[in-house]
């Protein structure tokens, strides 16, 4: 299938589209030649933003006819995942403001329903569309409205469960809907799974597959359809829009990254890119001073595997960006990509503990989160020995809020038999693979974070951490900072600040949220005046355990005040790493700030003290100094 | 379809059963006097204990003929939910405890591992067992082993959407592996979904569906079978043994109740039973001195929707269980039970409320964990005003751990922008279903538990609660008890003991867990001298944020020492609710003993004198005594 249409000509159209409606006053030739400029309009923006090119690119067409077809906002138009709604930003009054996108204040990556009404539900996870599209179909039923809904969905967001579970219900309740099936047989990978095949076997002869899965759903199937033709997609559209009955399937053929050569050769290197050159299509390389976490876990678990046939990886469609593409390499038969589907993951994981073997589930933070039920009810409860790598936990830049991992520690630490580590730097890494290996007692989970390491030589070998256990990182008198993971280096910069101000500073690495080491906390309280908790999470997780530690043994006595330091209770917006941690206020300099004066003191130095006295220790004079300004 | 086999013989077969071994040497006529046997000895026993009856009736001949032709515990057999699993526990041993089901230190009323080696793999949450067999199945590929894994899963269970992430991962894999669909036409309710009219078209005419949904996924399609036909079990089942080759669906159809005429002519009302007489069918009343939770929630929102048209209720196969049905009856049009399927009842949900809709998603706390990362994503990112009704809030008796709700307050109270409240009692309830209604600023949940009410007389219309805010109910001078939840009652009744002792305690009603009444915090830690927390849900949650804000505001400084009573780091097994209280520790005697000491002192009375000195407080005399002890 071939690009319908091309951009030869010189007056730009797209300066004359300042919203949907302009759409509609187009012919089919100068809709034709807008499309051309829609697609070297998202290339130059990409090329110079960096972000989600080969989706967006091949959606152009299918934007233009949805615009000019359907009434947005009237009509609700929701875009699964979302990766590929550029052109629809540009087409939906955003174009001027594309170059501020995954940038601090500037628009999402992402659709995102306070950044525009034509945006009527935010995505970034996948999956979700069918569901949403169908709250909003029964609304309209319901208000007795009148309106259409479109739900985008790719084929590689069909192999989750929720969309199955949305199609199951929305083929019953005979509401109309619109499902597009965006099939370019790719997610971020290759798609991959039985449906995978039953779409090639669709694609290779519609009229054999008469009883084919949608039908089977309830849904109307039209297919396939070359999502590129623009004419006929202004047809079929058409023709939906006037159709009266229950929900439809259009299924449409798409190139991820159509009309641009080196991503349609190689769509997932440009499924999200840096910013490249257009004419050659060379991304700009970041230079990266250490390895990415990412590399240095896949290649200690190649490590362990090379001496332990039970080792096996499992990954959620995430096979490049959790390294089990690397470990694939050396153990293709030992390496589980099951597609977008972590409850699945999960459970395969844990049934294959329960065989003997040692499963490492390699899950981002935010996508576990869809396994949540799973981990409880399949691995918790029962004890087996599930290791879970939980890759881009904490903030994440630009893919904001959406991709944050802010909750792994909450959704662990306070299961039952659960071990949790976090590492603070990739030799910690190294070793916390080794231990996890070897670690066949119950469930056991690792987090780091997105991006590169901090340079630490590399361990030869993985050592086995004794489960529980912290370390003390630098010893000092006064103030004590615990980190978990990798706010270490903060909390080091945290003890130069304090230091120049005259304070003692110990710093610890915890290791572990759970179990606690409660004998490193004993010491930590009875020897400091104050102890600041420091984790990339949220509350109820790290500190929340330390403090109901500290309450319950009856140590939170005065003598040590106390004070955690978490993600605050907001999502935070897409930005550099650096500004969200600053308004995480998680940097060094809020660390310092925190040990001097906790967040905001409501006791007088007077009250301080005389806890203090009464604890017998002396309040170094420089503490004095500090809580009372 | 007729049951094949009856059971006029005299001499008990059943006796001679001590495994599945003993099955092996029987005949045809012999098996079927068999399954005649078991199905009476299930009858009574269940007569006797309660449980789960008709799908426990129903897969008579299918547990027979399983444990006939294939080789378990070599052979894995993974019944999913497990509910129907007391023949499968008869016939492998467990025959002689079956009176102790679902009681403390009994028989679990589910598959359990740590319980049999014919147990590979727990459930009852539904629809995990094609994940777990996968993961079997492909831990015996690995290690050259053989042995054939079968999953039974009901068609109720088969519309969640991991069953099918599973399938479409199992049918890419191609392994050998046995799905056996129990296809009753029911989940607890009667089913629903297209997969529900699939099934039946299926049923209608095998051969019109030649395309149907699981060979779509890649299985090799068996069926529909009479799943009460032995002889016709045997058969398929000993050839499905012999197969080499991918992974096989076989559909059989069975009748929930099967063989107990009161069970079949009400499916629904013998899923789970009370004791029973076998003759006539009637269940023991258990004598309710007060309307249950869910019967207030139902009649509260009916209430509330009588006067506001935007509400609508959404739950996921607990019609019944949650009160939906009944506001189903009043407003069937307002009423959404999408099935099993958690995940999509959530995004639904969503998406309603982002269209002005009012929706109350009406879910079992441990199944809403099915839902987290919707929640997270779809929810509260966007500040969606979807109103969670949380039944089975704690625990819950019989069910045991996999269905205790221990992590709602964790998983919501942790997450931006959420409201989280918890009814003390069932007046609280309705209030908070009004509070519910009204508000539209974001997400809001209200945790309530199973079982009936405390007998406090309802009000005639909810009044809206300020949010945020929480309740002295008795004040008092020295202790405050600060409870979240229905577990207040416990904390008045250990401030009747706590007096007896001359202490002057007390007690708060939180109501909300987020945003937390910091007012009524402040004013408890000024003045008492010691502060208990008590929640029944983990750690991480209530508790965790009282501790985080008083720790981030500088007030845990030793003048009011502070315990937080949660549910213990353990999962509880089954057990009459006031066993399970007792040995979570949430009873009054142990609130009462928390705030004499604290769970494990590690400081002398000495030492808290001195704190207490500090603070300018006067201890009271009898805290010193409680201290010493």
């Amino acid at each position: 299938m071939g690009l319908s249409c091309a951009n030869d000509v010189a007056t730009p159209l797209l300066d004359q589209v300042k919203s949907p409606d302009d759409l509609k006053r187009m012919d089919r030739n100068a809709l034709c030649r807008l499309a051309g400029e829609l697609r070297d309009e998202t290339l130059r923006i990409v090329s110079e933003t960096g972000g989600h090119l080969g989706s967006s690119l091949g959606v152009i067409e299918l934007t233009v006819a949805l615009h000019t077809i359907f009434d947005a906002p009237k009509d609700t138009i929701i875009w699964d995942v979302s990766h590929q709604c550029y052109p629809h930003k540009i087409l939906t009054g955003r174009r001027e403001r594309m170059r501020s996108l995954r940038k601090k204040n500037g628009l999402s990556g992402f659709t995102r329903r306070l950044e525009s009404a034509f945006d009527p539900f935010g995505a970034a996870h996948s999956s979700t569309s069918i569901s949403a599209g169908l709250g909003f179909a029964t609304a309209r039923d319901l208000k007795g409205e009148d309106g259409h809904v479109v739900c985008i969905i790719g084929d590689g967001a069909m192999s989750a469960g929720m969309a199955f579970e949305a199609m199951n219900n929305a083929g019953m309740s005979n509401r109309p809907l619109i499902v597009i099936l965006n099939d370019n047989d790719m997610s971020i990978s290759p798609s991959t799974g039985a449906l995978t095949n039953h779409l090639a076997e669709i694609r290779k002869g519609a009229e054999a597959v008469a009883g084919n899965l949608f039908s089977n759903f309830g849904f109307d199937y039209r297919g396939p359809l070359d999502g590129h033709d623009l004419d006929a997609l202004l047809a079929v559209l058409g023709e939906l829009k006037s159709r009266t009955g229950g929900p439809v399937l259009l299924h449409v053929r798409t190139r991820k990254g159509a009309g641009y050569g080196p991503a349609e050769q190689a769509a997932d290197k440009y499924h999200g890119v840096n910013p490249f050159e257009v004419t050659t299509g060379i991304q700009q390389k970041i230079q990266a001073k250490a390895p990415s976490y990412t590399k240095v876990f896949a290649d200690a678990l190649i490590a362990e595997a090379k001496v332990d046939n039970r080792i096996v990886a499992i990954t959620a469609a995430m096979a490049s960006g959790t390294g089990v593409d690397r470990f694939a390499a050396t153990f293709p038969e030992r390496a589980f990509d099951v597609g977008i589907a972590e409850q699945h993951a999960v459970t395969f994981a844990a049934g294959l503990a329960a065989s003997g073997m040692k499963p490492f589930c390699a899950i981002y933070s935010t996508f576990l989160q869809r396994a949540f039920d799973q981990i409880v009810h399949d691995v918790a409860l029962q004890q087996l020995p599930v290791r879970f790598a939980i890759d881009r936990a904490g903030l994440v830049g630009a893919d904001g809020p959406t991709h944050a991992g802010a909750f792994d520690i909450l959704y662990l630490a306070n299961l039952p038999g659960f071990t949790v580590m976090a590492a603070s730097d990739e030799a910690e890494l190294v070793h916390m693979v080794a231990t996890a290996a070897a670690h066949d007692q119950g469930p056991i989970a690792f987090r780091f974070p997105r991006g590169e390491g901090t340079g630490t030589p590399l361990p030869a070998q993985g050592e086995l951490l004794p489960i529980g256990k912290g370390r003390i990182v630098e010893q000092g008198s006064q103030i004590a900072l615990l980190s978990f993971g990798t706010r270490l280096g903060e909390c080091l910069k945290a003890r130069r600040l304090l230091a120049l101000e005259g304070y003692s500073v110990t710093v610890a690495d915890a290791r572990f949220a759970k179990p606690l080491d409660t004998a490193l906390l004993a010491d930590l309280v009875e020897n400091h005046v104050m102890l600041v908790t420091v984790e990339e999470g949220s509350t109820g997780g790290f500190g929340a355990l330390v403090l109901h530690h500290l309450a319950n043994r009856g140590m939170l006595d005065g003598r040590c005040a106390i004070r955690t330091l978490t993600l605050p209770d907001t999502f935070i917006a897409q930005a550099s790493p650096e500004d969200m941690y600053e308004e995480a206020k998680l940097t060094a300099r809020h660390i310092a700030a925190a040990a001097r004066t906790g967040a905001i003191p409501v006791r007088t130095s007077a009250d301080l003290r005389r806890s203090a006295r009464a604890g017998q220790q002396e309040l170094p004079a420089r503490l004095h100094r500090a809580e009372d300004r």
